[in-house]
């Protein structure tokens, strides 16, 4: 059981921005250098991070991505749930399981998925962001470009 | 998020033989044909849930599967976190991550994996054959092989 790639580099995205702002924006080619990840895959990310009004976007000379709202208001759990594609742990459709109109196994799943949120629930980016990360990212933030 | 094939495919050749015994073992073509799902993906299943000591197959003329221990004693958190091949939610090190050694969010998502497990370990097999379940895998057992 793993969160997709789209779901993991979304988190990324919001935990470096969540770095007090600095004089020129943070960029997607910037992003994707300090985590070595794919430019491709990080614009329709934060395409749709944009849409879901977590960030804001601006073009141009100058341009480029910030939180938007305060990184206490934005809420882990929420955040998980959208980036995530898939809303159910076992796909009883394709094919269709012949239990699936009575099955105790989807709602004991669909009650352990309700843990796993209630968790996250509780935390925020900027709960995230606490030591040792915060220094880690601000770090990152002044580190060189990586070889191409 | 989801579990893989691997899991869900275990999990119901486990329900399927938590019913009483019948005179004739159950088989993997016979459980591969109740569920519409792929015979050798089945095999691969069955002889990992052999090996963990949950099934027991015997060869031959009349031979076929059966649960190596009562279901009361096949315990779920313990069955879904030997099937699946994933143990965190996110991979800190393909790319390896900048934040590796220095992450919340590991943290928090490797809290929110242990809430959804401990869901799980308050379940049994036997639980999950609880009415519907129990009547709707019996009635499984007794229906025509479905047309190649």
């Amino acid at each position: 059981m793993q969160l997709t790639r789209f779901t993991d580099f979304g988190l990324r995205v919001l935990m470096y921005l969540a770095v007090a702002p600095r004089d020129v924006p943070a960029t997607i080619p910037e992003i994707a250098d300090r985590f070595a990840i794919s430019r491709n895959h990080l614009v329709k990310v934060v395409h749709f991070m944009a849409q879901q009004g977590w960030i804001v976007t601006t073009r141009g000379k100058g341009g480029g991505l910030r939180l938007a709202r305060p990184a206490a208001e934005i809420n882990l759990g929420a955040v998980v749930r959208l980036l995530e594609p898939a809303h159910a742990l076992i796909d009883c459709a394709d094919p269709p399981c012949a239990l699936r109109f009575g099955c105790r196994l989807k709602g004991v799943l669909d009650s352990a998925l309700d843990a796993f949120y209630a968790t996250l629930d509780a935390v925020t980016l900027a709960d995230l962001m606490q030591e040792p990360t915060g220094s880690a990212i601000v770090r990152l933030h002044g580190r060189s470009p990586q070889p191409a």
